[in-house]
């Protein structure tokens, strides 16, 4: 597509930054936010369990945040006359700003990206040129919070359904820049470390080749792109979207790159949304490399999963789970992906 | 206590092991199970995730699992005449026995354990002889379960409340035998084994004298146990109990340890079920060492945690949880083992 997407930045009344991400340049985006509110006193704690070897986020602020707030007092929609909302504009394409009530406070950052001004959007519901704006937001994001000192993995995330603890309603999504590497990171990049060295190989290419010759699991693929149900899915809905080149985050992907993913994106949301007859519950999880280390031995990749085990039945994790990381998927994978071709 | 539990043991009418535990021999339980069942045609299936280098459980056949039936046709209820259930004797103390929809098959196993006959009982409400019971129960199981060839952990466990998806209402835990040992587990000894070869020291015992020290967290203690909020709380509400003595399993503690054990699990429920109006969901997880290996590393904790975070809000698993394996936790520790001190 020709494409010239255009970037704004403005400053909000408690000093945080927002940035729109129009698919033309030449918009006015002057709207000054003209809310009374003082720069947020929020501190969030990392602390450090020896037993696990891990960072836990203690963020009391956050126990106070908006919850499911109702529709005209949503924070993420345009303002109007009367109505100020964290976006100063009267209207937007694709905005993204610091969160008011971020886990990850300096040096790390909690971002706030906002897919569409229409409340009732859903990622599905979305034309191709939007969801190559996102693209676009997102991979600005992932290169400017990886030159912040401190910050060592970029996360995206999309958290969509009430089931799955969302509190704003609006079509949105999160970036987090955290200021360590994530545990599930750490342990991805170890056995990839280790199957390196034993194999001389890539694991993530293995297992994408894997799965190309089993087929039984594939959903959906491209030139540059292949959707599949993994082989030890952990979710009764999980997709993952790998990428045919090693790379390692959304920054290092190129124009024709990102113009497939958007087309697969929509295609995998829509067949998500189709799947049950009320819209599903989903975490869409972009995996990326560190920012300072072992950039060549995790993949970019996508991965979209649901607790959504039956049109009324939500998959919970438990005790196996919760304490023991041992997932049990009441749905067998092949027919998930079966089920989810047809879709 | 004076005691002199009895152990008897039957088969189900499809052939599963029935145990019940009495508080006294003599008890008739010759009760035979009168149904017309056939032998479960279940399998569960291990899957290797090889991303992670974990093991994940798929188990098909648990979709149709009973689900939230209505009070009088509870499977966990002991027998009437004219509707017979699991338990084939009109009223009994403490049961175990095969679940009739596993997660895991040969060479593992899934057993459930039934804390009372009265299908509306909560573990706080039980008496102290009962929780005695309960607790010979879970020490013949650990003991028993870990002489199966091909068993590598054992796990008691109870998830309480619908808020994170019981099936069940009637009071009852379940006892997994894993045929590998599971990924937290291998976690937490290759921690422990760092430790120990970096300092010469036990971490558990280490993290235990912080928390002495620190005694902010502490919420109720013993002669021979501890319970604490962790420094680092993954969620809303944890509390850990820990022995003083390292041992590896349930079946390594004394008489004395077991009775003042029962004493403050208990104090521990009731400070948990008076916190919130409504009874709060949990999960109760016996962490326990390996059947066969590292047995010295692990010292055997009770870690009880809820997504409760406050009177009507649940906290969520989400996408960096779930995804990154990075909690983000709205409540202070300080502040929770306060609450619970209170309580």
């Amino acid at each position: 597509m020709a494409r010239s997407p255009a970037r704004t930045t403005i400053r909000l009344a408690d000093g945080r930054e927002l940035i729109y991400f129009d698919g033309r340049s030449g918009i006015d985006r002057s709207s000054a936010d003209l809310r009374h509110i003082p720069p947020a006193a929020v501190h969030s704690e990392l602390r450090f369990d020896p037993i696990f070897d891990e960072w836990v986020i203690v963020a009391g602020h956050r126990q106070s945040r908006t919850h499911l707030p109702p529709g005209d007092e949503c924070p993420l929609c345009p303002s109007q006359p009367g109505r100020p909302t964290e976006i100063p504009a009267a209207d937007y394409e694709v905005v993204v700003f610091e969160n008011r009530f971020p886990s990850l406070t300096h040096p790390g950052r909690s971002e706030v990206i906002c897919f569409a001004a229409d409340h009732d959007a859903a990622f599905a519901d979305l034309s191709l040129q939007r969801v190559r704006l996102i693209l676009d937001a997102l991979v600005d994001r992932t290169g400017s919070l990886s030159t912040i000192d401190g910050v060592e993995q970029v996360f995206p995330f999309e958290n969509r359904g009430e089931a799955i603890g969302v509190t704003l309603h609006h079509p949105h999504g999160q970036i987090y820049a955290y200021p360590f590497v994530t545990p599930r990171t750490l342990r991805m990049i170890d056995v990839a470390r280790a199957h390196r060295e034993a194999t001389g190989r890539d694991l993530f290419e293995d297992v994408l080749s894997a799965e190309k010759q089993a087929a039984t699991r594939i959903v959906a693929d491209g030139e540059h792109w292949t959707a599949f149900v993994p082989k030890a899915a952990r979710w009764p809905i999980e997709l993952h979207l790998y990428p045919h080149r090693a790379v390692p985050d959304l920054a290092a992907l190129d124009g024709d790159e990102l113009d497939e993913l958007a087309m697969l994106q929509l295609d995998l949301h829509g067949r998500l949304a189709r799947l049950f007859p009320d819209p599903m519950p989903y975490i869409a999880a972009w995996h990326q490399a560190p920012v300072r280390a072992d950039r060549d031995l995790l993949r970019l990749h996508l991965r979209l999963f649901s607790t959504q085990r039956g049109p009324d039945k939500l998959k919970f994790l438990a005790g196996s789970e919760s304490a023991m990381g041992v997932f049990i998927n009441d749905l067998v994978p092949e027919e998930t992906a079966r089920r989810l071709r047809d879709a």
